[in-house]
């Protein structure tokens, strides 16, 4: 019986010819990364288990979540991760300024890549699926564990298979494809399984693209998103890693518990509405409702804080400027991203429009900082959740969104078609 | 027995010939302002006054101490004096995104000029006394009554005479000034007494120095701080205000308390110590100690956010990378000096020393978020107030500099002399 393309993965970190779905495994981890929420928790019980970590290149520690620092307690979160860093000899401590958003920062900086088998403490973890690598969200006891030993236990997880099909049309994107699948098969419709993409589909879409659908794998409830490592991935990986990589590949006969076909000629730009990534309406269902007036608009984040991101935003606000009643927080994922923002004018057009932008950090996105929302706010957002309460007030909504999506509402007051503003492109 | 400036200004907007020091006086107010800290307190005693504010082109409401909003409560403050200023038709309400730190914005914008009584539930609103204005900063109930009737009583200040005389020397801005000033006179050195700036050292001041020196006045415990209205004066009023100005000028015969003169050739870059502004160390004094290591630089605020203080940290700055122990915040203090940074190139050279970039907010100044501090950490910065836990923890100190002094110590990674660093100028 074959394996996935995850369970190869699996298999060979377990140093096992063959694993299959269900089954327990230890398997070596190549990184093992926690950021300053998950990091300073994780600290108490490492130091049960071990004095050294396991290995001083894999264990990567990212102060991103309330960076830089919104109160006294997130200094000290920030502060104990960083002397431990610094005890350690870490290799990869990303400190404010010269940093950004962990799971733009780790690709970015080329400290993961293909085939490698991945743990960061934070849910969207998943993101690196995108290169090819099995990669997932684990608790503080596992992180811990990881940054201890180099190993962790593993449920071998089964997958479904989605095979893409097809060409975007011009304003449909990674977020609008991975919003269109949640909707589809629900916020539990991969439960612990993998998320596999495969397909010639996969081709039309940029590594941006692939990063935004394998980061919100987990809200599908998936164990992990996992795409090819194709001419582009190999691009991207000799562009940002020194690092040698392995690829993948998932067997002829590979086992699925479902086949699903996405055609992506036929996506639509996707909103997910409140409370859950799931509940999602094509732009022509959000078109034919009365206009949903909203208070904020959110760019940036782990899901869609990047280059492409950014510039598709931008190319729909040049010229217009951010609706008298909504205020706008631009936040690039990463400081190079930042500078690249600079150099191509993008961050002119962000601040002529009205927009604030922000220096890189998950800010908004957890209601952490940098634009949390009053009761009765409504937001668009570029972030991969909606939950409620999410990014402030319980009484506050989150419309998931594309950046292009977002950009229109910016300038409409509500939530609007980018189709029809236009935009400088 | 002739007035001094402040007093002119008070006796016209109160009707009067004559004041003298300690008179009480009822005097009409040109701009009464407001921000998310204060604003949401004003309003409910506020409305037990009016319906409605004594014009709408004079009450000015400016979110900027936890914008973007660092959480629930931060959120709901603006939201508060945002629906206020949409209510009352306010002319004047600054949107984040749109806008900056009031003291910055208000003189950008036009909303203040010379010779204008001005009221703001800030204590550093003393800041435009730059523009020849008389301008203080007064308590809730205060901003209230301002707010609904146009007036406000004050118990007419006394005021020190202080003779500038001389050039101050290539690294010697106001910041070096004011603190060499308070340094001398101390922290109660104007009790409710106007810091009245003559002299011909005037005219070698830029209007950036004169907000600075202006901005600090609170920190001696003056009433206000007021410069002349030069022909630099004119200059920035035509080109930023479109309001009517008065000039007013101290009588002869004015009566001082005090006439001290300071000769700025002699002025060091100076800094001041924790935890008084008054605690004043030339950088000749800190070069003489064991080094002051630091864990934080703070580049902006009312004080130094300006465009000449941006420019010359990014002049230090420039081809130096930050000290890999220090993380350095850089807040623009409007909109508008942000944009004007990427024109200048400036953006670039602050990210790649690897600073992070914040949008304009009074952010980590008085510990508000984007850069607050854990215990035992020390930040140099170029705000206004080093007292006991203003920036973060009660154990984290607080030097307070000039831009070049803090953008040298973010290279060095402890307090350090511009003059030596060179930069590139």
């Amino acid at each position: 019986m074959g394996m996935t393309m995850t369970q190869k993965i699996l298999a060979a970190h377990a140093g096992l010819d063959h694993v299959e779905a269900g089954q327990l495994i230890m398997a070596k981890l190549d990184i093992v990364m926690a950021n300053d929420i998950t990091g300073p928790m994780a600290l108490p019980i490492f130091r049960q288990m071990a004095d050294k970590v396991f290995d001083k290149d894999k264990v990567v520690l990212v102060p991103d979540h309330f960076t830089p620092n919104k109160d006294i307690k997130s200094a000290e979160n920030s502060k104990a991760i960083r002397e431990f860093a610094k005890d350690q000899g870490l290799s990869w401590y990303f400190e404010q300024g010269k940093s950004g958003v962990e799971h733009a920062i780790l690709p970015e900086a080329g400290v993961v890549t293909a085939g490698e088998c991945i743990i960061g403490a934070d849910s969207h973890t998943c993101t690196y699926g995108a290169l090819g690598a099995f990669s997932t969200g684990v608790g503080t006891t596992d992180i811990s564990t990881g940054m201890a030993t180099g190993e962790l236990w593993f449920k071998v997880p089964s997958a479904i298979k989605f095979v893409l099909k097809g060409e975007p049309s011009e304003f449909v994107s990674g977020k609008d494809i991975i919003i269109h699948i949640i909707g589809k098969i629900g916020v539990d419709g991969a439960l612990y399984k993998s998320m596999e993409f495969t397909g010639e589909g996969v081709s039309h879409l940029s590594m941006d693209d692939r990063f935004t659908i394998a980061n919100m794998a987990i809200e599908a409830g998936a164990k992990n998103g996992i795409f090819p490592v194709d001419e582009q991935t190999k691009a991207y990986l000799a562009e940002h890693c020194k690092k040698e990589y392995h690829v993948y590949e998932a067997d002829e006969d590979a086992v699925y518990e479902d086949v699903i076909e996405i055609d992506l000629s036929e996506v639509r730009p996707t909103v997910a509405f409140p409370h859950l990534p799931g509940n999602a309406k094509t732009i022509d269902e959000v078109e034919a409702m009365e206009p949903i007036k909203i208070d904020q608009v959110v760019i940036g984040s782990c899901t869609n804080g990047r280059m492409s991101d950014l510039r598709k935003a931008a190319a729909i606000l040049k010229g217009h400027t951010v609706h008298p009643d909504v205020r706008v927080m631009v936040v690039p994922a990463t400081q190079k991203i930042y500078k690249q923002c600079i150099a191509e004018g993008l961050l002119d057009i962000f601040v002529d429009a009205g927009c604030a932008v922000n220096t890189p950090s998950c800010g908004p996105c957890m209601g952490g900082h940098m634009g949390v929302m009053a009761a009765g706010e409504k937001c668009v957002s570029t972030t991969n959740r909606n939950f409620v309460g999410r990014m402030g007030h319980v009484d506050s909504l989150i419309y998931l969104a594309s950046p292009e999506v977002a950009a229109a509402s910016a300038i409409a007051g509500c939530i609007a078609n980018p189709e029809k503003v236009g935009g400088d492109r």
